[in-house]
């Protein structure tokens, strides 16, 4: 059955609970991140870095403000603040014909958020899942 | 009678030619950067804005690999290359009834094409518009 992946998805943000992400990711899934150009590849790494970026970005002040979609999936723009730093960002997110994503890949903008997205994202997956944010 | 924006766009890029920007962007066109918070407000500092980027990242690399679209414009993923460094990068494109462009948002990666992009834009402006790069 074919998973409503947009549905699924912000209900995960919005219960901020990631065990649907077991789901909603393909076994070949890739995360490809704002800060390092090679991809993360594999279910278990991506999982891991969209974790912890719920962690860092998913707060009080994470809104999505844009939703377009193509044949692919769908490109998500989102704002939020870390450590009073304005995040403005996109998630371009594809899924198979199953509805399970096999890419998400993450921009943002200005140039202190990425540097501040770049330190808490190493911090968050250093202290919960001893990996190093290469 | 409404622009076909995305047409005119393509084929401003594929021209090298920035003269249909004149008639493409809105009075109250917005520019808002990759590196820098701020909005550049208005139609003449948005123009340059966007010639210094179709000469900074508009060359035999550059090419759109995704098109996504909503109910106020579209958004674009591109890739490209400059001095070496892979850039990817997403124009965010609002227009009017009349599909006169009044935001164009734009965000890249990963960080190490932000820095060469905002450094090249800098030279770019500075060189051609006497415009410093806030």
């Amino acid at each position: 059955m074919k998973i409503d992946t947009l549905a699924v998805w912000h209900q995960m943000l919005e219960n901020r609970d990631p065990s649907a992400l077991d789901n909603l990711l393909a076994e070949d899934a890739v995360l490809i991140s704002p800060v390092v150009h090679t991809p993360q590849r594999g279910k278990a790494i991506t999982g891991k870095y969209l974790i912890a970026a719920m962690h860092v970005l998913v707060n009080e002040h994470f809104r999505y403000v844009r939703e377009a979609g193509d044949e692919q999936g769908a490109i998500l723009e989102f704002e939020t603040e870390v450590d009073g730093i304005s995040v403005n960002g996109v998630d371009l997110i594809k899924w198979n014909e199953d509805g399970q994503i096999y890419e998400f890949k993450v921009m943002v903008r200005p140039l202190q958020a990425v540097n501040k997205v770049h330190q808490k994202m190493g911090e968050q997956l250093m202290a919960h899942n001893d990996v190093v944010l290469s």
